[in-house]
């Protein structure tokens, strides 16, 4: 029987307390970088050479993952046990991707073969679109999807889609271009929208509920900008598919082209690989690269399955984290990918750590002693070398660091400047960073001494192409997940953005308000 | 005489350290909306009616900038004291849009008439190139303009680009398209260039010593891009122009079709206002547009003279960010955006702040003993609110806030959905989240409790125009600059950066490394 209990009841993380972080110097070295590494799926490694959590400090965050349960915690997770307490809700991302161990039945339901089912129904449906067999309401071919959605609909489809985009181009894999609409303000709809043909788009509008206000309020544009098309405007119901619950108003709606489903197991910010990410990623760049993508990412639960965390990457990672925040005290984490394509990769992760495990209350609603999920913030290298890293290095905090890199190229065109290709500069940047934060430097003057000590991890593959890609989108979600059963938390739920739509609400509705609001919305413009 | 010393020396700043932060359930009133606020130029107004420093605390804050003199140290910098002590450089950015007190004359060279001048040929060029009387190598007007540069070269013309371009749209001012190329990783350089014409695109290379390793590489990719049109390839002299300094090697070098200067007394974070960004301002928005961004700046420039800093919103802004750090200890600040435009804004602030103030040692390379620049992050609203605004709702750590919102849209359409316009939903949210932080909300349930006491700031204005954005992007600076005074820090250099230049070449370079950089750069395919 898995028991539930907070961090500090654990003997072993009481012990990890009088630890303190290793000493990089002396503990990066060759044989390091050689043995402190595992697979973590999709031809991925994960590299925790330069992390300050030494060998014995792993020996006792293996304990705490024991005595916390945290792979049965998985496996309990996969196989539909109501880990979402809150809610009261199963949470069944895995089974997208096929989760070897996840066969859930419920009051009659297959979910894997529901998840399953969607999938080939938005595979056939991209397909029909690809080969001209479906056509706007003017009989010609799509050429552009636009996903409309937010949060969790819109921050990890667009991630990937960027991921990928130039890897589909050299690889000769485009289908479709695909942009996105997200933010209520009216600005984001216009500027996107102004650059396309209502004639050859196609609308993904993306809600659970489908009652988001952001969303629904960018498909009266969507609609608006078909409508003024040609004197009698196109027909929305030929440009437009829904992405919800089967239980919303969007579904089985004559006034959509098609809907394709997830349902209350699938959180939001853990819904790339469902129908929320197919269905533009498929549009985008074919079926086959969205199922090479889940592949990726069912190799990565794979390895999510061991209770070793020398074998099981995500279990680490998330262990090193609660050491940062937990044992060190340190309440940030940076996310550095050494690629451009992943760009938007930390504003994904950023939301995915942050609102599953920035919480206060344990999963039985109790208040928690210690802290729980840090900031995250990150921008690629080497632009961030030019930018934040300064404080890195020589800042009065330690930021611990997760960088990611590749050995190859999406493009295929590279040249050589000054004896290196950028290829090669790239990545001598990446492995001289990691030194330079781990080992310092001493000089005679304070302001050119660079203290050292600064930890980092490190995932890196051969090209992110959507295996690779695939497996460290569900690295990341098996990490916030292990950190989440480490801290007791339910990481699924999200109460902390009611409060702000209660009073959008009231401001919205011209009754009495709080007199400090109304004067708020005075100044801005709004009563 | 003005005297530089450590913050804790002040005596006013040990009476600080006695309080704590104001009850914003009590303080956040109507009256405080209506009173807590002050014009910070450019039309703009800031707010600290939901700052949990009290008036005692500001008037503490108040006797402490008084006592770090801080505004005279700004009169001091603006006529060209020598600021930058660990380069022995003078810090002129504001002359750039002609700070009023500024008349810096030395050795001869008046450096206002300088960067006007520079400023004045750059207005010249873009009128050229608009006009069609400068043209391609093969004749044909230039469309595009794509910036190379890395850092402060991208980030901050990056963000006022994106800032303005709709805003451009609809008035019926663009002039040219814009894009940006800035990371080493080949990737980013062959996926704009992929979208280009050569013989319509104008490539402006900005790099001060003109050997920044990135802007160097990528200046290759655009010359081989440039040589791969036509059987004898473009003549790149006819389509890049050069933004560095006086004494670098792309300066009047006949490799180019034309240069503009800048110099050492203009950090790479702070030259948005001078040639690094007027070129491509100018160039997408007009000169005209470029001229209105510096009447802005200006504007909140002569705001920041001010000794009250009741009347000086950059300067309250930097003390009540010393409050936050130094007297509450909180190391973060999440810079939140209700404008789709300034997208890139908070990375733009990101390097400015850490960048400037991310140091352990004071400007006479003296250690501190107190924390200095926190962390800084950022994404749009609505956007954030259903991502990351979890944490900062009900994580373990109070993140202090800054809100930037406009009471009017950029572009012209806009539609109502259930009873409001999208633009009165986007400012409800702000105005609700502003609340909600503050007040908090109590719940039976503790998992739906929300703590309050949550401060944030607010800047606010009619609409995001180039004279708005101006005095936006130098309320930041001269907060920042602020900051760096109170802290007794040099803002102006970037020591943290040199290490990883000089692992990084000699990883390049092929001979004897650290073990463990050995080890890793195998590892990632460079040795």
């Amino acid at each position: 029987m898995v028991k539930f209990r907070n961090l500090d009841e654990s003997p072993a993380f009481r012990d990890l307390l009088r630890l303190g972080p290793a000493d990089l110097r002396a503990s990066l070295t060759a044989r390091a970088v050689e043995t402190r590494r595992a697979d973590a799926g999709g031809g991925l490694t994960f590299s925790w050479a330069a992390s300050d959590a030494g060998e014995e400090a792993i020996d006792l965050l293996g304990r705490v993952a024991a005595e916390q349960e945290l792979a049965e915690k998985y496996r309990l997770l996969a196989s539909g046990h109501r880990m979402n307490t809150g809610e009261d809700r199963m949470v069944l991302h895995h089974l997208t991707r096929g989760e070897p161990a996840g066969k859930v039945v419920r009051d009659g339901r297959d979910f894997r073969s529901f998840y399953e089912g969607e999938r080939l129904r938005i595979a056939e449906f991209s397909r029909k679109v690809h080969s001209g067999s479906l056509k706007g309401s003017t009989g010609k071919p799509f050429r552009t999807a636009v996903q409309i959605g937010i949060g969790g609909s819109d921050l990890g489809p667009r991630a990937l889609f960027l991921a990928l985009e130039n890897w589909a181009r050299a690889a000769g894999r485009t289908r479709m271009a695909a942009r996105f609409v997200s933010n209520v303000d009216p600005d984001d709809a216009n500027a996107v929208l102004a650059d396309l043909d209502p004639e050859t788009t196609l609308f993904i509008l993306v809600s659970k509920s489908g009652t988001t206000q952001e969303t629904l309020a960018n498909e009266t544009f969507a609609r608006d900008f078909l409508a003024r098309r040609g004197p009698s405007g196109l027909d929305p119901s030929r440009h437009i598919v829904a992405v919800t619950s089967e239980t919303s108003p969007l579904a089985r709606n004559p006034g959509y082209l098609d809907s394709f489903y997830i349902d209350d197991f699938i959180g939001g910010r853990y819904s790339s690989t469902s129908a929320v990410g197919g269905v533009i990623l498929s549009l985008a760049f074919g079926p086959e690269a969205f199922q090479e993508l889940l592949d990726g990412a069912r190799e990565a639960d794979e390895r999510a399955r061991s209770p070793d965390p020398r074998a099981n990457p995500a279990l680490l990672d998330a262990l090193i984290g609660v050491f940062e925040r937990n044992v060190l005290g340190r309440p940030f984490l940076a996310v550095l990918p050494y690629s451009q394509a992943l760009s938007r990769f930390p504003a994904h992760l950023q939301q995915l750590d942050m609102e599953s495990n920035g919480k206060q209350v344990n999963r039985d609603g109790q208040p928690v002693s210690y802290p729980t999920g840090p900031v995250v913030f990150g921008e690629p290298g080497t632009n961030g070398q030019h930018s934040f890293f300064q404080l890195l290095h020589q800042g009065t905090d330690i930021v611990p660091l997760e960088f990611i890199g590749f050995l190859e190229n999406q493009t295929d065109r590279d040249l050589e400047v000054e004896g290196s290709t950028s290829r090669a500069k790239l990545n001598a940047n990446l492995a001289a960073q990691i030194v330079a934060f781990a080992k310092g430097r001493d000089a005679p003057d304070p302001n050119k001494r660079f203290p050292g000590g600064r930890p980092s991890t490190l995932l890196y593959g051969r090209i992110l192409d959507p295996r690779a890609l695939g497996a460290l989108l569900a690295h990341f979600e098996n990490k916030v997940m292990f950190q989440g059963f480490a801290w007791n938390l339910n990481s699924f739920d999200q109460e902390g953005v009611q409060l702000g739509k209660v009073l959008t609400k009231q401001v919205l509705a011209g009754g009495a308000l709080d007199e400090a609001l109304e004067s708020l919305s005075r100044a801005l413009g709004v009563r």
